[in-house]
């Protein structure tokens, strides 16, 4: 059953068990998720509003790019938790002869570059949300602005939890070039997005 | 229909629609929610290890409280749109005599009350979550460290943004005892929670 067609106390039951996945990863996705629905909601609460009229446009414009993003967030609540179940896979692999441990090493080396670039991919989404809700503060429905805020701080707390899936999964790839390379752009996604998403939660406890 | 029973697809969704609840109070519950929930897994999956032994009866104490507290803000989830919902159903009220003004004003103020104390009940819960998972930093099963990372990033966004909630409800409080004392407390609460989860997260940054 995929995760997403779970009801919500059934996915928080199934994330508190001792099932290693879903785990981390997929609730910083379903975190980024939120927080495009936020500004999402946000948005469809300014749109075609008078008092916001000079805004529209923009505002329709930010609607459409967070639903496309918030489409591919949730898409990867699951997929997350595949990757996770791909390393998994090769832990039941024979390693009797010298060609099994081989094989076997070469399987997990790729299962561990899959895991890494999913919440890698989910951190580059998130960013991107991050810097469209902020186009929308003070440009906005003003009785909404702390949902606003509420959106910046799950779409931070979802890049800096898919960063942590990043570097553990990293840890265990040998390939140097693959591990300097999504250290390098990680830690860029990760400063850019923490970075803009406290200026704006700062401005909207200026506003509220 | 209750949040928590829908799925968490259909949830996303209605938190992303033009109506104004489920917002920014209720996907802080279920930031909290999934935070306690990961703090869960990583206990469940250190108890009973030999690996863990000497920390088996802390691990048993924190599993035990963070269920308590789970429980608490998966319920949290509805009972903040509920008391939204409590906000909106006071525009409603006939206006039109100066008693039937009298009664509004007095009804809005109560509903304002609840919208303001159900974030500050939230926060109290969240920052008790984060101490208790700061207790099992380095003292669980270390291949799940990054998903107690995850766990305090989740469990601090929803404190933040419990706390934009507080803010806003109380921006419309008359009551300026309320006020003071909800600001002052909620303040604190703000700034333990957040202090904490940072430790946290810097503890766990350095273990994977």
């Amino acid at each position: 059953m995929k995760l997403v067609d779970m009801n919500v106390a059934e996915f928080i039951s199934v994330l508190g068990s001792d099932a290693p996945a879903p785990g981390g990863g997929s609730a910083s996705a379903l975190a980024g998720s939120m927080g495009t629905a936020l500004t999402m909601m946000v948005m469809n609460l300014t749109v075609g509003k008078k008092k916001y009229e000079e805004y529209d446009s923009q505002s329709r414009e930010i609607l459409k790019k967070m639903t496309k993003l918030n489409k591919q967030l949730v898409a990867i609540i699951d997929r997350d938790t595949e990757a996770f179940e791909g390393v998994s896979a090769v832990f039941s692999m024979p390693k009797q002869t010298e060609e099994e441990k081989e094989k076997r090493r070469e399987a997990m080396q790729a299962a561990l570059k899959t895991a890494t670039l999913v919440p890698f991919e989910m951190m580059g989404i998130m960013v991107e949300a991050v810097n469209e809700t902020k186009k929308a503060v003070g440009k906005s429905n003003i009785n909404a602005a702390s949902d606003l805020g509420v959106a910046v701080l799950n779409l931070k707390s979802g890049i800096q939890g898919a960063w942590l899936n990043v570097l553990i999964n990293l840890s265990g790839v040998k390939d140097e070039e693959f591990v300097e390379q999504y250290r390098k752009e990680g830690q860029k996604r990760l400063d850019e997005g923490c970075k803009t998403a406290d200026e704006v939660y700062e401005e909207i406890l200026k506003i509220i």
